[in-house]
């Protein structure tokens, strides 16, 4: 079985073909250009390789709804070319096989649930935290969609009582992502969190924030693992900080197991690296080609 | 069909009989006093009747994990007798009939999506305002549960600026139900919610803090419509302030015609009134009953 995926992200797309292990066996990289363009370059790629399905996560928003007139299209982004684009639409012109389609987060949630850190657990969350901060939620053994899709970057936080910084996003200024997200730590301390030290305070109010996300994630949906990806979490450190703040938030309310004596296995990277997004995207496609096969 | 209900709260139990259509025929609903004799007054209650499945909405925290040792057990509740009883376990030695379990807000989301202010939907969430703050969750067509069960009331907020309340939660203090559950209303204000007038200071405090735990959970799930129960929620002026700061907090990011244009028919009082929760356990029973045929 042969499977394509996208992963499409706002700066760069990653195709990739791959089987139902979830081995990726080959794969190309571009820059995201203009839409027409940047889809031709995927179909170049995907074309005479005789795949039985594409899987596509994609950077959004998105329309996931099928009874939507807008189902598979990019929605609102800024983006120049992007917003208003049928994306799935162009896709599924070049190939006739099942497509799988669902936000970047979300395919990374199922492919960290598929293949890795949450492999065999019904239940988990992806959270991104990079230029933006997004959220997958995998929950009772499916995505989970509705209205829209989870934006979770946007949750309300409460603000660290020594931290003045004003936020950063442009619809909410102090909401998570504007106070968390990679821009924010840059333009509160003046400097690429990459270029700060380890011990720098800038890590103690970044696991503030990331940690209220994960203790609300906790409360309202009770996943059985959390996963912390993205740039901003190649920062090692953040992980100790963030478990330690998360049992402090949680004052031993939640009695699990999990919570309570394995922390450091319940709040983890992805088990895929780099690779979740685009095995995320595989299994979208290997599900989409399932659903079809009615199995 | 005749299926059993209980409704199994700390304070009160509600046992009814209902049918496949919600209707519910005969009920009886007596104190909660200790686990065997209120075990007992419910059976007798069933007794004879010719149930062929019964479902449980229970109070909390209880162990609601199939494959835990503890399943159907009410875990660490303070509530006198009560914390590790074998509810579900003294119900089924009773009577040899499929049975459904869930937390109370589980059931009367199930409830609400069945026959309720979500009927037809696949996704809503139920939030209970009152002695305490709980949710259930329906996404994709399912009750969420996970590690444990969603416990939505203990949600990190961000104080009002002008609220210099402490909070009432013996866990957290200042958490969503510590701010605004009936006894943090009562212990802020001095006299009972009910005994404020509708346009008391107080009830724009409570709708900053609801619409917090709205908004994120829009972020985090998305639901197709949101249900606010419970005796806080009697007070119906909260609704248009609820909504207002929703609207006001969202800003404009979430673009669905749901939020932007009907969020009078998004953030809705429960369908079902009172009987949300009786008619949640009947659902509960009646999945239960379609899970052993195979349906």
């Amino acid at each position: 079985m042969r499977i394509g995926a996208i992963e499409a992200g706002g700066t760069k797309f990653v195709c990739g073909i791959g089987n139902e292990e979830g081995a990726i066996e080959e794969r190309i990289s571009f820059p995201t250009g203009a839409p027409e363009e940047t889809v031709a370059r995927a179909a170049t790629f995907f074309r005479g390789k005789g795949v039985d399905a594409i899987g596509i996560g994609s950077f959004g928003p998105i329309d996931i709804n099928p009874s939507s007139a807008t189902y598979g299209f990019v929605t609102t982004t800024p983006k120049p070319g992007w917003a208003n684009f049928d994306f799935l639409g162009a896709m599924k012109r070049e190939f006739d096989v099942p497509f799988g389609w669902d936000t970047d987060v979300n395919a990374a949630a199922l492919g960290e649930a598929v293949w890795g850190a949450a492999k065999g657990l019904d239940s988990c969350v992806y959270y991104t935290i990079g230029t933006g901060i997004g959220a997958g939620v995998f929950a009772e053994g499916k995505l989970v969609h509705g209205l829209v899709h989870p934006e979770a970057g946007h949750m309300v936080v409460s603000r660290h009582r020594e931290d003045g910084f004003a936020g950063n996003c442009s619809y909410h200024a102090d909401c998570l992502e504007g106070m968390a997200a990679g821009p924010a730590i840059e333009k509160r301390w003046g400097v690429k969190g990459a270029d700060l030290p380890p011990d720098h305070p800038a890590w103690g109010l970044e696991a503030h924030y990331i940690a209220q996300a994960v203790v609300n994630t906790i409360y309202l949906l009770s996943p059985k693992r959390i996963i912390l990806g993205g740039g901003v979490m190649k920062q090692a450190q953040l992980f100790p900080l963030i478990r330690a703040e998360v049992k402090r938030m949680l004052r031993g309310y939640v009695r699990s197991p999990a919570v309570e004596d394995g922390i450091d296995d319940y709040i983890v990277p992805p088990g895929l690296g780099d690779n979740a997004g685009l095995c995320g995207a595989l299994a979208l496609g290997l599900a989409a080609l399932r659903d079809r096969s009615g199995r």
